[in-house]
Order: structure tokens, then sequence, then C-alpha cells
């Protein structure tokens, strides 16, 4: 997310308690987790693995937990915890607005558009011409909702983000990074009833224009999904993937985090994909496999006993 | 669905701007989707390899999108675009009606019915006696709930049917078949926290008497459950499936659209309902085969490396 | 659970109309399924090969379907329908408590908490401080929620166990056993959108300290999570299962009933446990097995073509 206006380093540097490292003139206009770095941002590291990804990616200010040379243009927080710290800082610059009513004030909505009764419009949230919101959804501040969209009963749109810091030792294991992304829903699409799509942890989930969903999908933050795809109810997508045009996924389907599915794909139903799939195929299977290839095997699962009798009286 | 009062075929092709072949007297009295037709209905048909089905159906009317002969008994209404023009009629006939309040002044209400807060209840349904509605269920437009039916918070009955006409090069891929149809709770039924059972196209979704769901489960349009069924959580059963009597589905299993389940029949967590299933039996696997097979297919599986070995060491 | 008060014998057997054997003067205090039992509880049986288990528990009551002898210290109440006569003692004396109003005048909310809008709280609930609780939450009776809780929208706190007595042949084939268990959320939970953590049929389901769960997870009834546990979207823990620390279970996992999975357990994406587990190893498939021969096992399957081919060429 970016930042309502710049904020010099060295204000940053007190109000999370770090060490300063590198130019201080520095002004950062953004805060963002390390998959969503631009040019400006605040973001954060606490794993040595990672540590070159951050001090070469765009952010200009860093907090991360050793002391390393500053590269130029840049500078470094150094802290005990760069998690919390991030946190902190998400907390302070977009802090959780409550409520006062079911539909907020700062809610625009476009013309045509019905909204039924019991639906929750939080902050700062946009929905476009004529849309049908049905009863019990829940959409998060922030959201911005095309024109021409459909979202069934108690779906929840822009929820936060399933994105944890894991602290090995500690008494509470996983510190949760507040999110601070958003989420944007196309010009017509369908949602089905009781989806949730969370929004991105720091960027942005999109579900793309005339996408289509059953019942109970799940979409994780930060997801990217293309136009006119078609998702048969209960199919799952981990956060951070990215889903082409025309992609369609049948019942029960997994999609684990940060793949990419090219377009025009297609994934029969109960399918686990845990790789990325170039575009244009048909996949089956946990983990899949081409879907011919996997028909294929199952069949010659089925030969084994011929096989091991084959065996036995044959030779 | 029927229609309120017969309507003359001149006067649909004119509001759809259709060229009518046939007899030209013919009043129709009811929209339904191909699956559904019943003698003096309006349907459509839009792809070469149905054109003869839909000319021998009961159907009184067809819109299609080639000229050919004419049954007798019957009017065509050529046009273009014959999807369109169903969803055009479905929409005249079946309009939106939006809601006022929580729950609709026209919904009769059994006694000793318990409807907890934050429930909406749509536009002309029915609940029987003895019910409990917990908070947050959202029931549409036309649904029908007997007695004794308990229903915990967050489900949702009635939501739309995931339906959709296909237009391969079109901007916007899928158009939606806006449903018309209904949604029925026969007595007794139990109906878990966040299901969601859809309606009908334009015909009726059925949950039997004294049928027991657990909660996600999802039932798709048009789909008939017989009597004293079980399903586990997050069960997940596509449209215009007809499942029997006493039929015990285990957690997360997944049933294809278009099948028909027969009474008694077992199907074991996981499993993948692709093909009819005769009754009595139990089931297991994706996607299923009998279950002692499927178990005993397991061991072979496991018994490959022994295979190779003997193979190898034996000849 | 316990009773208000002791409650004789003698009173129970009017109440239910069954034939008192034993000691009359005894007086009961609390009611419990078989699973549940603690000393002074009602209980009953009425499966055959269930009827040692139940004489030698610590019940006090025991309600059954044949005269037996009886042990001493304990009563027997003899009655065709056990099941039901238990349902009605439950019925009575945890009669379902209608709500009035959004959030019970009987719940306590620490300090610092957020009810966002539409959020439902039940009669004699407890949330602690510092919570978050997003709108569409629906927390049935009796619930306790510790500090630092936070859950996403329409997620299903405390509902109904998924439950029944079984009855062959009868018209109605199951009778719910009505719940009259509890839920505790201990402090630092997050619980995703659309979660459903059903109540103990007569004990407690209990999420540990520090729990986390991404959207669409089903606990079922009496289950118990222990502390830092971590699981994906769209997992589903049937009932009376028992699960240590540290657990990670990934998207679409499923857990049988009555099983204990120990800490430190990781279950891949979209397995099945129909076993108890041991601590610290990770597991996949459907059933499980440990995750690296499963991996070997997917390698073997893809090599039976080539063990045919080597035997028809090699020998």
């Amino acid at each position: 997310m970016k930042l309502k206006a710049p904020v010099n380093v060295k204000w940053i540097a007190n109000f999370i308690n770090a060490e300063l490292i590198g130019d201080d003139s520095i002004n950062a206009d953004g805060i963002n987790e390390v998959h969503k770095i631009t040019p400006g941002d605040i973001s954060f590291v606490d794993i040595e693995k990672y540590y070159a990804r951050l001090l070469s990616s765009e952010a200009s200010v860093v907090i991360m937990n050793k002391v390393v040379e500053c590269p130029p243009g840049k500078a470094l927080l150094i802290t005990k915890d760069p998690a919390g710290s991030y946190v902190k800082l998400v907390k302070h610059f977009h802090p959780f607005e409550p409520a006062t009513k079911m539909i907020s004030d700062t809610a625009v909505i476009g013309e045509g558009t019905i909204i039924q009764p019991g639906v929750f419009i939080g902050n700062h949230c946009t929905i476009g011409k004529n849309c049908v919101i049905h009863p019990g959804v829940s959409i998060y501040d922030g959201t911005t909702i095309g024109n021409n969209v459909t979202i069934q009963s108690n779906s929840v749109i822009g929820g936060d983000a399933f994105y944890f810091n894991k602290r090995d030792n500690a008494e509470l294991r996983y510190l949760k990074l507040e999110s601070c992304g958003t989420t944007i829903i196309e010009d017509d699409v369908e949602i089905g009833a009781c989806c949730t799509i969370d929004r991105g942890v720091s960027g942005i989930t999109i579900i793309g224009r005339g996408t289509k969903f059953d019942n109970f999908i799940h979409i994780g933050h930060g997801t990217i999904i293309g136009k006119n795809c078609l998702f048969a109810a209960q199919v799952g997508v981990a956060g951070k993937v990215i889903i082409g045009d025309n992609v369609l996924l049948y019942g029960q389907v997994g999609v684990s985090k940060d793949l990419v599915i090219e377009s025009n794909t297609v994934v029969l139903a109960k399918s686990g994909v845990g790789k990325s799939l170039p575009g244009g195929k048909v996949w089956f299977g946990i983990p899949v496999q081409d879907a011919k290839d996997k028909m294929e095997e199952l069949v010659w699962v089925k030969r084994i006993p011929e096989l091991w009798d084959k065996m036995k009286t044959d030779y």
C-alpha cells in the first residue's frame, strides 16, 4: 500500500526504535511485504537467506535483524523484531476502523445496484452499477466492485489475509502480518454463496472481468484471477497465485500458493495443483498431471494383479 | 416454472424479436430449461446436436438459432441468440423482487417455529411448524420449508443456480441463465451451518424428509435428495443429481452433475463420484470404485517394489 | 454438562416413564453422552455391545433398553427408547432459549473488544479483551472466547453437534441428540471467514491458544485442538478428535472422527486422515501414509508400464 504522504526514515527509526544505517534523508511512501515491493517502499526481512533479495529490491527502507553494509540510495533499520516493527507501522498508517453501521457512509454505490437487507459494506468501498448484493454478504474496507456484479448470500469479500510470521520458540508461534491490501472485483463477475475472497497482505486481490464462481470458493490474499474463468463449487486457491483467462477449475480443486496457471487451462474435479501449469491443457490428479496420462495410470494400476500373475505363470 | 396465465406465441415472437414458424395459435404456459420441459413450455436450444431433442420434446414453443421444419403442434421462434431470448423471458415473467426488510411480509411461518435474529426470508416463502432457523440464514424467494426443520447459522437456501450459456468467442464468455426455479426442504430435515442449497434453474431442488446435513454441504440446482440421507461435512453435490433414500456420503465427497445415486449407497470420505451408482453398495476413491476393490488396489500399489525386485532376482 | 442441582433418580424415572432398578436414593448431577461420562452423570445405552462399557462407567444413572443386574452404587432406568429419553432430559434441563436481539443482554464482553455490525451473540457467552468479531459471525449460547481473538466474517461458533441416534427401521431414521455442550476459543486464536466450530454434544470443543485457522475450517463436536496449530483453508476435522500443539494441516485435509493427532504433525494438502498419527512426522495421501513413502509410491506407479515392458522383453 502507498502512504498518504512520504515519511522520513528518521521518524520511522524512532517510531520502531531501530538503529538507522545508510541514507537518513530518505522518505518512504509505501509499505509492502516482500512480494509486492515498489520503489519508495518500506519492507522487512528476518531470514538470512532472503537478505540479498531485500537489499537488491526496490525498497527504500529495509527493516532487518542484522547489521550489513547499506546499498546506496537505501536506508536500513536494524531491530531484533523486523516483522513486529512492520506490523507496528501497518497498524499506525492503516489502523482498523471499526464500523458503526451495516453500510458505511463512505460507501459509493452505483445506479441500479440492489443491496439486499443484512449486507455489510465497510469503509471506503466502491460498488458499480446494476449489481445485486444478496443478504449477509460482508464487504470489508477498501473493496472495489465493478458493474453488473452479482454476489450471492453470505460471501465475504476482502477478509484478512492468512499470513503469519513464524517464531519458532515463542510462546505464541505466529505473528499476524496485518493486511493493508485491497480487493478488486471487476465487471460482470458472479460470486456464489458462502465464498471468501481475501484481500492482499499489502497488494491487491483481483477477480477478472466475466469470471464466474460457484459456491464455497476460497481465494487467498493477493491472488489474481483472469477474465472469463469458471470455478465450480468448493474450489480453493491459496495466496499469491496468478491465473490467466478462460481457466476452468472443476469442483473441489485445490491450488497451492505462489503458482501461475496460464490461460485456457482445465483442471478436473478434486485435483491438487502443486506446481505452475502452462496454458491450454487438461490436468487431473493429486498432484495434477496431464489428464490423459493420469487416466492411463489409473488403468495401469488396475493391471498390477495381472502383471503379478503373468510373472508367476509365464516364467 | 409455470406462468401465471397462458401467453400467445405471437406476443412472445414480438417480445424477443424472433421469426415465428409453425402454429401461431399456440399459447405457452411455462418456461423451462431443457432438463425440465413439461407440455406447454417455452424452451430454447442453440447447439445443433440438441436440436432433435428439443423438437421431439413436449415443449410447445422452441426458441432456436436455425430454421428447420416445425413439428406439428409446436411453434418455433428463430433468433440469433436463443439463450439471451430465454433469459429475457425469464426476467420478464419472473423479475427479481428486491427485498425491503429482513423478513418479507409475504412469508408464511408456522406455529412454534423460532426465527432467530438476523435471518433473511425472501418473498413468497413458506416455513412449517416447529422449525428453528438460526442467525444469519438466508432464504431466497419462493422457498418452501416443511415442519420440524432445523437450519444452523449462515446457511443459504435457494441461491441462484450456477448455470451459464457458453459463448466461445464473446468478450463475455458466460451468459447467466437466470434462475426461476424453487427449493423444497421437506419435514424433519437438519441443515448444518454454512450450507448452500441452490434452487433449480427452472425446476425444483428437493431435500427429502428426515435427511440430515452436516456443515458446508453444497447442493447444486435442481438436485433431488431422498429421505433419511446423511451427508458429513464439506460434501458437494453438483446440479441435476438424483439421490435415493438412506444414502450416506462421508466427509468431503464430491458428486458430479447429472448422475443418479440409488438408495442405500455409502460413499467413503474424500471420494469423487463421476458416474451413476446402483444402490446398496459401498464406494471409495477418485474416481469411485467398489470400496473393497479400491482397498485391495491400495495394497497392490504398495507391492510394486516387491514385484520389481522379484522380477530381477527370480528370473 | 452438569445440572444446576442434583436430581433424584425416582423423579427421573417418572419423568421419562422408565422402570427403576438399583439404588433409588441416587441423585444425579450431570447428563453426558458415553464419551464424556463423569461421576454423578446420567447417560444412556441402546446397543448390546456397549452395555458393559456403560455399566462399568462412572455414570450414576444408566438409561438402557434391557433389564440387567444393577452394579452397586448405580441406578438403571429401563425403557424401550433410551436415546429418546436422554434427549427428553437434555431438552428439559437445557432448553433452547430463543434470542430476542442480535447481542444477548447476558453477554459479557471485555474491554477493547470490537463487535462489528451484524454479529449475533447468544445467551451466556463470554468474550475477552481486545478481540475483533467481524460482521455476520454467529456465536451460539454458552460460548467462551478468550483475549486477542479475531474472528472473520460469517463464521459460526458453537453450532449444534452433528450427532444422531440411528433407528434402522423407523420412518425417521435419525434422532438428533440435542447438544448441551459448549465451545471454548482460547487467547490469541485467529478464525478465518466462514468457519464452523461445533460445540460438544455434552462436552466441550476447545481451540487452543495461538492457533490460527484460514477460511472454511470445519471443527466437529467435542474436538480439542492444541496450541499454535495452523490449518489452511477448507480443512475439515470431524467430532471427538484430539490434536496436539504445533500441528500443521494444509489445505483441504480431512480428519475422521475419534482420532488423536500428536504434536508437531504435518499433514500435506488434500490428505485424508483415517487413523491416529504419532507426533513429529509429515503425512500425505488418501488415506495418509508417511509423506516420503507416499512420494516414492507415486514414482513407482509411474513405472508400471516400464515394468510391464521389461517383463515382456527381458524374459
